[in-house]
């Protein structure tokens, strides 16, 4: 599978445009056959825009899911992107993935909110959001999600073979990227690609550092602060290889854990 | 807290050496306001030494144990270092805490045992080692336990401020101190201190690379492949004072983990 990240900052609280970029970027990529094309957190609506998200918010299947769909169909890349979901009264923040056929196959809620503002928000999620992408069995999450090793765990556990997360991590945390994506992808034995934004929206600074991560935690492919579709082949054997040797998954003592 | 870690190869099957090295390396840390010094897994009796280590095991409060208790002390340094125990028939990869004082604190057997020889060799351990040194919680694992995210969180949610780690870790695993060791300590918000061995014992060539790293998962300290004496200074506030801007422990959603 060859996957394709995004880097960029879009433009926020302009869905249509981002909805563009969302259909440039893909044609882009399927000229570089690209299997899996991952997008930033809330990439659709701006990551850092207060109470707009409600507005701006869409129920998964709505008018810009039925857009993005055709933008997967038309260029046969299958999508990932972070959006504002409406559900009744409850808004996540959600990440929507879209089949290379077009099918709406899977809508992740992001479990873990960071922040006060976040928490304000949104309604957290309750659930894991796995499927499977051309032979791949694609996990999702979403930003501070990852940073819990459980999370990664658990879905790592339910087979999932390449971790995919939409994110929006800004400065100073750096070292997400530089040890943590790493680690992820090490301890599970699995692969990991964190898409993140860049620039600034109000008083935050993303710090770009979108990442590609193998199951020996060998960094495949890293950006650095420019607008950049990132692409990494991805062999999914290397994780029978590596687990062959020694494996994580079946040296766990889980009577011990908490 | 001032925390040192010994990073040295020691001389394997010859205890007696092992416990002179102990001695001088303590002395030359009380020199230099040491207040717990870590020494690498099996140290007492050199890691890599087959059926051996079955001969050379001693009980928790046996002769060496006592004859360390003696230099910790005489030194007024409180020291955690490897051994191999013996108990019953039982044989444990084991680390022993002894305080400034020369009081036997905690005994910790390993639970995660790596590969097949350590497998054949050892009983694995099945409980976590935990005890305050000079107003400092700490944890103590041994080398693969701290590759398990669990382990660590475990130690954590006990309230552990500093994760002891005695370890024989040889290439190519370099990714365990790089990326690994800071990521522990930046998902805990603790301090992690990593002391392996250097030099090759039959056909393993260990890699150095002892690393301390801060509750941001800074690395404050790490070392090459020499002999050293590696020191920093451990300020248990910088734990309160990242755990305000948010808390791992506390965001985290245990309903959703296995």
């Amino acid at each position: 599978m060859k996957v394709g990240l995004y880097q960029g900052s879009g433009t926020p609280l302009d869905v249509t445009a981002n909805l563009e970029l969302l259909a440039h970027t893909t044609a882009t990529a399927a000229k570089q056959n690209v299997t899996l094309l991952i997008f930033p957190e809330l990439f659709l609506t701006g990551y850092n825009i207060g109470d707009d998200v409600k507005r701006l918010a869409e129920p998964w299947r709505g008018r810009s899911l039925q857009l993005a769909a055709e933008i997967a169909r038309e260029h046969h890349v299958a999508l990932l992107f972070g959006y504002a979901e409406r559900d009744g009264g409850a808004i996540y923040n959600a990440a929507a993935l879209i089949e290379a056929d077009g099918t709406l196959a899977a809508n992740y809620r992001k479990v873990h909110l960071f922040g006060a503002e976040e928490q304000r928000l949104f309604t957290p999620g309750r659930d894991w959001g796995l499927h499977t992408i051309a032979g791949v069995r694609v996990g999702i999450l979403i930003c501070y999600d990852v940073e819990f090793p459980e999370a990664v765990r658990a879905l790592a556990l339910r087979g999932a073979e390449l971790i995919a997360v939409p994110t929006a991590l800004m400065f100073p945390y750096t070292q997400i990227p530089r040890v943590l994506i790493p680690t992820r992808a090490l301890e599970n034995q699995v692969f990991v690609a964190y898409a993140n934004r860049i620039g600034t929206e109000g008083h935050l600074k993303y710090c770009g550092l979108s990442t590609i991560a193998d199951p020996d935690g060998k960094v495949l492919a890293q950006a650095g602060a420019e607008e950049t579709l990132l692409i990494a082949d991805l062999d999914r054997t290397a994780i029978a290889q590596t687990r062959a040797v020694f494996s994580y998954l079946d040296d766990r003592c889980p009577h011990l854990y908490d």
